[in-house]
C-alpha cells in the first residue's frame, strides 16, 4: 500500500516546503511563536493577530451570549438548515445592512456563511471561470489569493497608495483591467493598514468599476469599526453606480470571531446580478458548501438589533486610544516609519528602514529576531504583501500593547547602526 | 458589463438544467415539496429526509443544551480555534471513539469539522490526485460523487447486496479496483439502507482492502443507532489490518444535525497515514477551510462524555418500533416488497413493482404523483443510485409515519392494475 500512495503522490510529510514565512497569516504566526525563546521569562506578547476577543476589555456583550443561549434553550433550531441561512437571519442582516444605504435590501439578497473568510471562498468559487481574472489590492489580505489559486482564478495586484491614506490607484486598476476581468476586491476599513475610505473615494472606486464593466467585491468584516474622521460608509451605497458584493460578519463588530457567522450579500439594486445568473450560481456553490449553526443562524436577529450603543462606543473609545498611543510610540522609533495613523480596524502598517539596522536583512528576519530576542510576534509586511513593513495589530490590553511597543524599541535600538 | 458576463460564461439562470430528480437529496425534497397540492387541506407528510429532531420526541438531551450554554457563558471560548480543532474537544473524540477499539486513539488522530459531511468533502479533497480513484457503495450516500465530481476524483461504484442485508460485494469491489484505486467508502449503519454490518463482514472488508492497497473510509455518522440483533462494531476495529479514516458527527445520535460538528479521524495503529503524509495533507486542506465554531467545539466533551445511558436508549426504542411498524405497515402494501427490515439508522428501501402499478413509469414518477396527490415525500431510490426503489425514512413522530403509510398504502391501491 505504501509505494502505491507514494505511487499516488502521497510522498511522506506535505509540510509546508518553503519557508514558512510566505504563508498565511495564521501559519506565519505560529512560525513566530515556535521561535520564542524558552529562557526569556517574560510573558509572550503577539501584536500579530486580528482577534482580541481573549482579553476582557473586549469582551462581547451580554446580549450576544443571551441570543445564543435562547436559540440553543428553545430546541426550535436543531434541524438542518436550508442552503443560504434561515430567512429570519436573512432578514435581519438584510435589515441591519440597509440601515446604511438609500435603498432596501432584501432577504433574497442575503447568503449566511460561516464567517467571512467562508464568504470570500464561496464568492472565489463562483467567478472562477477559465479566463477569467480578479483584481486585488496590494498590500491585502492573502487567503484571497489562497482561494483564488486553488479554484483557478487568475488575479492581478493593484496598489495602495499609503501617502494618500492608502486609497486605491484606481489608475493602476484601468492599466491591469483587461476585457476577462471580472471584478475587484476592495477592503475597507482595511486590513493590514488601518485606513478608512471616504465616501469620494468610494464613488471613484464604483465609477471605475462602471467603466471597466466589473463588480465590487467588498470585504467590509471590519464595518463600522472606524475611530479617526471619516465615518464608515459601505460600498454598496454606490451599488446603483456598479454591482457590489458585499462580504461582513460578527467576528469583528461583535468580537466573537469564533461563531463563525458571516454572510454574503449581493447589493444590486439594477438587478444586473440575478439577470447574469449570479445569484443562482452562489446558490450552487453553497448547497454542498458547510452551513453556520442554525442556532448561531438564530441568534442573528437579536444580535444586531439589540446590542446597545454603549457597547460599540466602548469598543471605539478603547481602539481609538490604542491606536493614538501605538502612533505616539512608534514616533519614538528611528528605524520605523507610520505614513498613516489606523482611523479604523485593527492594524497599523510602517516602513522598516533596514538600512538603519545593523544585523538585519529583511522584514522576515526583523520579526524572527524580534520573537526570538524579545518574545513579541509582529506580522512582517511580506505576508500581506509589503516587504519591509510591518503589520503591528493595536487591538489588544492597553499593558500588554505597552509593553509590546516597549520590546519593539529596545531591540531597534540594541539593533541599530552606529551613526 | 452584461455582455461581458456573458462571455465568461454567467449566461442567466444557472438552475439546474437537466431534471432536479437526478440531484441532491436536498434539493429532490425540496422539488417535491413545491408539488404537494394546495387544495390537500390534509398536513404535508415528509418520509424523505434523515433530521428527526423537529419532532417533540427525538428533542435532544438538556445535558448538550447545558453544555452549549455553558461555554457561551464562559466566554473563553470567542476567539478563532486552531486548525483541525481545539485540543479538549480533539481529545474528548478520541476517547469517546477509542471506547469501542482494542487501541487508544490520540488527540492529534482527530480534525474537528462543520459536520460529517464537511469531513467528506475534506477526504475527498486529500485523495484528489490526478490519477487516482475512489470506490463508492450503490445505493449510497450521493454527495461523495458530487464532491468527487467537484474535486475531479474518479470514482467507480460496487454494488450493495440486498439479499445478504446489503452487504459489501467484495468480489465487485475486487474487480473493479485498479492500480490506481486508493480507497473505498462504507456507511454503517447504512444509509440509505438502516443496514448494520456483523464484525465478520467488517473484518472481510478490511481484509480486502488490504489486499488491494486501499484505505477504507468509514461513514459512520449513524454509529450506534443500531436496534436489530446486530450490535455497532467500528470500522477501525480493524485499522490494524488496513487504514481506516473515520467521519462521524453529533448529528444523528444526538439529534442535533443542525448543530454542525463533526469529525474525521485517523485509525491508524500502524502509522501507515502519517507516514505518507495523508496527516499533513489533511491539515493542508483544513487550514482555509470552514470550522465549527470555538464555543461549539468547547461543548464537545461535556457532549459525549456526561449523556446519559436513558437519552440514548430512549431513541433507539423508539427507532425500533418504528422500524418495526414501518415494515409490517410495507408488508400489506402488494406493489411494494422490502427485502431487509432496518437495523440501523433512520431509513428502508423497498422496492416498487412498477409492472402492478397502472400510470406509474418508474420510482421517479411515482414519488411526484405520491407528493401531487397525497402530499406525502418519498425519495425516490434514484437518487440513492437504484432506479425502480424507495428510501422511506421512519424517523419521524410516529402518528406522522402512520398516516404517512396510511397514505402511501391508499396511493398503490389507488393506482393498482387490475387483477
Ligand atoms: C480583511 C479580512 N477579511 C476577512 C476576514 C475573516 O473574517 P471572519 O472571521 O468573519 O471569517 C478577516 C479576518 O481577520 C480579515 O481581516
Ligand atoms: C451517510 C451520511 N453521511 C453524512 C451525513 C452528513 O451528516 P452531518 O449532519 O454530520 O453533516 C449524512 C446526513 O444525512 C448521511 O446520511
Amino acid at each position: 500500500m505504501e509505494s502505491k500512495l507514494k505511487k499516488l503522490g502521497f510522498q511522506g510529510s506535505e509540510k509546508l516546503k518553503t519557508a514558512p514565512l510566505k504563508h498565511s497569516i495564521k501559519s506565519v504566526v505560529k512560525f513566530l511563536k515556535e521561535n520564542i525563546s524558552e529562557d526569556d521569562h517574560r510573558p509572550a506578547i503577539s501584536l500579530g493577530l486580528g482577534d482580541p476577543s481573549c482579553f476582557n476589555c473586549f469582551r462581547t456583550t451580554t446580549v450576544a451570549e443571551d441570543a445564543i443561549v435562547e436559540a440553543v434553550r428553545s430546541a426550535k433550531f436543531n434541524s438542518y438548515a436550508p442552503t443560504g441561512g434561515i430567512f429570519i437571519a436573512r432578514r435581519a442582516i438584510a435589515e441591519y445592512l440597509s440601515n446604511d444605504l438609500p435603498y432596501q435590501l432584501s432577504p433574497d439578497d442575503v447568503y449566511v456563511t460561516v464567517g467571512c473568510k467562508h464568504a470570500m471562498e464561496v464568492m472565489v468559487k463562483v467567478l472562477a471561470r477559465s479566463e477569467a481574472n480578479i483584481l486585488l489590492p496590494s498590500p491585502g489580505y492573502r487567503i484571497y489569493e489562497t482561494f483564488a489559486n486553488s479554484h483557478h482564478l487568475e488575479f492581478r495586484h493593484f496598489d495602495l497608495l499609503p501617502e494618500k491614506g492608502w486609497e486605491v490607484d484606481l489608475d493602476a486598476v484601468e492599466a491591469i483591467a483587461d476585457e476577462n476581468t471580472i471584478a475587484m476586491v476592495i477592503i475597507n476599513p482595511g486590513n493590514p493598514c488601518g485606513s478608512v475610505y471616504s465616501s469620494e473615494h468610494l464613488k471613484k472606486i464604483a465609477e471605475t468599476a462602471r467603466k471597466l464593466g466589473i463588480l465590487v467585491i467588498a470585504d467590509e468584516v471590519y464595518g463600522h469599526i472606524v475611530f479617526g474622521s471619516k465615518p464608515f460608509v459601505p460600498m454598496s451605497f454606490f451599488g446603483s453606480t456598479a454591482p457590489v458584493i458585499t462580504l461582513g460578519s460578527i467576528s469583528k463588530r461583535w468580537m466573537v470571531p469564533g461563531w463563525r457567522l458571516g454572510w454574503l450579500v449581493t447589493s444590486d439594486p439594477t438587478g444586473l446580478l440575478k439577470k447574469c445568473g449570479i445569484a443562482d450560481s452562489i446558490t450552487n456553490v453553497l448547497n454542498p458548501s458547510p452551513i453556520s449553526p442554525t442556532f448561531v443562524q438564530a441568534a442573528v436577529p437579536k444580535i444586531l438589533e439589540k446590542t446597545t450603543e454603549d457597547f460599540f462606543s466602548k469598543t471605539i473609545d478603547l481602539l481609538r486610544s490604542a491606536s493614538d498611543f501605538c502612533y505616539d510610540k512608534l514616533k519614538e522609533i528611528p528605524c520605523i516609519t507610520c505614513p498613516q495613523k489606523a482611523e479604523g480596524a485593527m492594524f497599523v502598517m510602517v516602513k522598516l528602514k533596514v538600512s538603519l539596522l545593523d544585523d538585519v536583512e529583511d522584514d522576515t528576519e526583523f520579526c524572527l529576531k524580534l520573537a526570538k530576542e524579545e518574545s513579541l510576534v509582529i506580522l512582517p509586511g511580506l505576508t500581506v504583501g509589503l516587504k519591509n513593513w510591518l503589520r503591528i495589530t493595536f487591538a489588544v490590553e492597553h499593558s500588554s500593547l505597552e509593553d509590546g511597543l516597549g520590546r519593539l524599541k529596545a531591540f531597534c535600538q540594541r539593533h541599530a547602526k552606529e551613526p
